[in-house]
């Protein structure tokens, strides 16, 4: 069964809007961080300097539906879930709330693909085995 | 029959990521400035100073397909089409080329919802007129 | 003597550029988070909501000299001190550094004007006893 | 004599906070693009693929002094001068104003050094030629 996986943060003011909210494109940014986190959980790193060639993880999909704003200064709980794991690519699922509080504020989904970085070209590549045992031994989801 | 709005941009340089491309977050903030250029292009502005209450356009989902990477100095041609439209709100399909090319970089979609703004509350409402009709006259779009 | 204030954070991914390093724009950012967590520690917040008129903060100077960069998954220490107060305005000076380095990554300062906000109008005002107290408290820097 | 390069743009509801101006760190975004702009004005990229070692140009210093906010939709004037060169750093500063108006928004300098990046460390470089004998010939400007 898939274990979750979380991060809190507070909303900052250059993360608000002139609506008195979290503008809507930094859910996202929420998201890659909460993602970047629960990989350094696993002891491992998005960007290893040293491989060759360069390996990255350009999202292909992201999506979010928003039910209730974020506010400057709210504690927010980022949940991560890995809801599907390919060769080659892996989906997020995010559930965003203020700390403490049972509504949801907004969820979201990410696809990442595993690539290579050859002179600024990309190719989808298959996930380093490192990564992939530690993602589904961490979140038992099968290919 | 819906018409096409569309918008030019450079991708700047503070839009770029350590990866060498436009983060995938700034994807949104791009269909953001567009969907404001065609409500300026209609004679109209998001944000109406005198409205009492205050009017708002929260967005309740957002979501991107990334097909191919925008790069720092690329001229990027963003298509806004009404996809949706009821009484309350507005769906948007977006769709990104560079400039003078034919191959998809993205495909985006958001929903917005008119709603009122008390004491910072928000809750939704009807879509003034004068937006409603230019929205459906310019893009023959029916409820 | 005053006193000094402190936050640790990440360096995200979204914060980087295609150099590879962290933006320069964002450690104004970061020197804001900074200033709101220190005001935070106080027991005071920047954002009143039930003060009438509105009372904010804008800056009316920042500057910063970049020293050494910082990348993706660098954990940051920003010190905060107050440097000056007058009756209606507050500078703060920033250092940055990698986490148990002691080098210097940059240094920054920030000037910022107490306000009213009304009807969209910002004027100076004095600073409310409540924080000119605290920050002189805290800091023992007098007027 | 220094003569000027200019840009309009307009701003983005994107950035602005919550109250209801552009943030601070913005202005920064909006130097840059200036910066950028007037490189390609005089046939040149800060970005160039083909060198080796890469070629960069990081900021030393980067100031701002606001005097007016701006507002979502104001379409603003950034004024560039070239007010420093030397074999290897370039100072720039920078007027905004709202398009139409005297009146100043703000006022900001920036100091870049040339680079050279290799394995990831920078090195302060000779400025190329090209660039050399093209600021100087727009701008009159001296080492």
């Amino acid at each position: 069964m898939a274990s979750e996986f979380k991060i809190v943060r507070g909303v900052e003011f250059s993360e608000t809007d002139m609506a008195g909210i979290m503008h809507f494109s930094n859910f996202f940014r929420f998201m890659e961080g909460c993602e970047h986190a629960f990989i350094r959980s696993l002891g491992l790193t998005i960007f290893e300097k040293t491989s060759s060639p360069a390996i990255g993880w350009p999202r292909v999909a992201a999506s979010c539906e928003y039910k209730r704003p974020l506010r400057f200064e709210d504690r927010v709980e980022v949940h991560l879930t890995v809801t599907k794991k390919t060769e080659k690519a892996i989906t997020y699922a995010f559930t965003f709330r203020k700390s403490g509080e049972t509504e949801i504020s907004a969820v979201g989904s990410v696809t990442i693909v595993c690539c290579t970085f050859r002179e600024g070209r990309m190719q989808a590549t298959f996930i380093p085995k490192e990564f992939a045992e530690k993602i589904e031994e961490h979140h038992g989801v099968q290919n």
